[in-house]
């Protein structure tokens, strides 16, 4: 406990920044007593220093310029939590090449520009850690980095946004539309005012290309593969789902199959009874199936900023542990020394059953049409649900197909499109049971 | 990967050992990949060498001496998988004194000797893993020890035994009788032909006692606190817990409350809709409730060859990056340089809300006695169940009670038991609902 304290510098005095002040003040004493010596907070940047955070900042310099604490010759560790990725690429860059180590909750940035990043950290023998930038709290980054180090992943599939899963639980829970949701969402600050970000599956397409790096070894870009939000889902997709024992979940998903990874964020059904089809409201739940180790799913807060900030405050540690022992790179970033580019699955290639929702005019045969274009393509129907009947109006038609390659259901189902009986676009959702 | 391979001496060649080596043959190249460098088992020492498990062992030594394994220099990493606390006690001490980093899975050997154990360790300055021990695959001890390192655990609850898991599913899936749903466990191997370990919770105890120790860095004996099996659960508590919105499994608990850590082996009532309920058959799950974090839960296979096996060599291979480095003790045993002996909570001070189910006599005003003889001890009733009527036959009375004082409450079961009508011993099962 005699020991010096390591110095720690943070950039970025938000929600999550101040989050770890406090984290500091209630839980440094806690930490000291782990480690063996203490981790003291010497300095913030921040562009904002008007602002009372309702924090006490007693021996800490505040500055408006990040620079001051990258080139600090006292600072041991900095942390990156300004968000996005031009300013916190500049610090994290900066931070790592004058050798410090630098823990950061960007998502954005790692997805981006991880590579880059954990190059410089290995050149210059320092370290990057990133736990919070995925699911929040939960030290999932730490579990397939060591946890299942020796074992290769087959699949993994997360709800890693709590604002998506908070408003698809509210739509099922209430039988509300989307819009209604949303709304609600944004009231209790679990959305933000423009909430594209979140509902569209960008934020939880970056959190897959961690997770990827992580799971595979391999680096993807974070718009190489297909990204779809949840505007699109209906009431009625949530119930008819649960007539067939799903239910739907924004699922980040990656895959090893035969044709390379298979990585996409969509709308998913899964089944009712499944651990993940369990998480509800803004939780987080990442599952990851091994071929040694099975499933194993890791729960916990997705956002928030004490469960972030426990994060961030849990690499700090690791980072202070290493340069207190005086060695860098235990255990590379993505969990190897040697990570490829991915290899992914040629779009129109993955293979899966779908949920296809139709909107027809009820006219005689509509039905032995829509199944005949699908069976002329070689899908094979697993039920069918035809039960409104409007002698005027259009009534959906919903149905199960068994595993097709998509580019054939796809292909079918513009044949679909084209029947006149057939008033709007088909609803397609996949359907993924191995969980 | 031109480095020299680290090697490894497996003492214990059981199911878990024949694991071990069929998960380096098909992983371990991986592993060489991730660490650099490769590890080698170059000896096996176990008491029956004439049994064919089906794998080969080309380029392994073998010997019915684990002595020989401990002593050779050549050996850099011991894995113990012999079992019990006799001889497994034995190869791991003499093996930590030989200056050899250890890996066991042995729950037993660390809930009794675990003070003992990882004290020679940091006195020889190697290194002790046991991830296996606990929740198998899950990486659980992780997760508490680095993951969740700058948080204060509240509380933890934990399905740990896959045997009682199984069977307690079993039960409320099929409405049948423990006495069939064990008989089926055993057909299909998740129950031993003696079950108790299992069914009476010392399996589940053990693994509290290694829980606590990380969760609180606390010492604690695995029979320090209560311990309780599943053998007296009938269906009709399976059923009348689902007609309350519960559901009952044999959960691990450990709080930390005023009067101290509240530990505790027994069947449970939990929430219907919490994710620790939705884990069914031979799953394990553990729930960490932290002050920072909030709840987060960790969820797999807690047994089987390959997922343990998986597990051990992810041990491993933290334990081979730390000889390579030439570092140990970078985080201790327990996640705290300072393991301090548990402070527990005295019996009978433990509050919780409770199921009650009384047999009685359906006489006139027996429903009256009963709740006056529980209102005299202070004990405050959440609900009364009483559908079952039968002029000459002993008939189920269920209560719940409010959150009571135990001592309170079980002092006012006593005072049930002597009323004439009631003709059975009273069925109590805890009811939390904090998950």
């Amino acid at each position: 406990m005699a020991e010096r304290p390591l110095s720690i510098g943070l950039v970025g005095f938000g929600t999550i920044g101040t989050g770890l002040v406090r984290a500091l003040a209630s839980h440094g004493a806690l930490v000291a007593e782990r480690l063996g010596f203490p981790l003291a907070l010497t300095r913030i940047a921040d562009v904002d220093l008007e602002r009372d955070r309702g924090v006490s900042l007693a021996g800490v310099r505040l500055g408006r310029d990040w620079r001051e604490i990258v080139n600090d010759p006292e600072i041991d560790l900095v942390v990156e939590l300004v968000g996005g990725t031009k300013v916190a690429k500049d610090v994290v860059l900066a931070a790592l090449d004058a050798g410090k180590s630098v823990v950061t909750a960007n998502k954005a940035l790692l997805a981006t520009h991880g590579a880059e990043i954990y190059a410089l950290a290995a050149s210059k023998r320092t370290e990057i850690a990133f736990e919070a930038s995925v699911g929040g709290t939960i030290p999932v980054l730490r579990a397939l980095r060591e946890g299942l180090c020796a074992d290769r992943v087959r699949a993994l599939h997360g709800i890693v946004n709590g604002t998506c899963n908070f408003i698809l639980t509210q739509m099922e829970a209430q039988g509300e539309p989307y819009e209604v949701c949303l709304k609600r969402a944004q009231e209790l600050g679990y959305a933000e005012p423009d909430p594209s970000f979140d509902v569209d599956g960008v934020d939880s397409a970056h959190k897959l290309a961690i997770l990827v790096g992580l799971a595979f070894g391999a680096r993807i870009a974070p718009d190489a593969f297909p990204i779809d939000g949840i505007r699109r889902i209906v009431p009625a997709d949530i119930e008819y789902a649960r007539r067939i024992g799903l239910r739907i979940k924004l699922l980040a998903v990656a895959k090893q199959s035969a044709a390379g990874i298979e990585a996409r964020v969509q709308p998913t059904m899964i089944p009712r009874e499944s651990v993940l089809a369990g998480v509800d409201g803004s939780m987080n739940a990442i599952e990851v199936r091994g071929e040694l180790s099975g499933p194993t799913l890791y729960y916990g807060a997705g956002a928030g900023a004490l469960p972030t900030a426990s994060a961030v405050l849990s690499d700090l540690m690791e980072l202070a542990r290493a340069r207190r022992l005086g060695v860098a790179g235990r255990v590379p970033p993505l969990g190897t020394r040697e990570p490829a580019d991915a290899v992914l699955c040629p779009p129109g290639e993955e293979r899966g059953e779908c949920y296809v929702r139709f909107t027809a005019l009820d006219k005689p045969g509509v039905l032995s049409r829509i199944t005949g274009a699908l069976g002329a393509r070689g899908i094979s129907i697993a039920s069918v649900l035809q039960e409104e009947r409007h002698e005027s109006r259009a009534v959906p038609i919903v149905l199960t197909v068994h595993e097709a390659r998509q580019a054939d259901l796809d292909a079918a189902l513009a044949d679909v499109a084209r029947l006149p009986e057939v008033v709007a676009p088909a609803q397609k959702i996949r359907i993924e049971r191995e969980l």
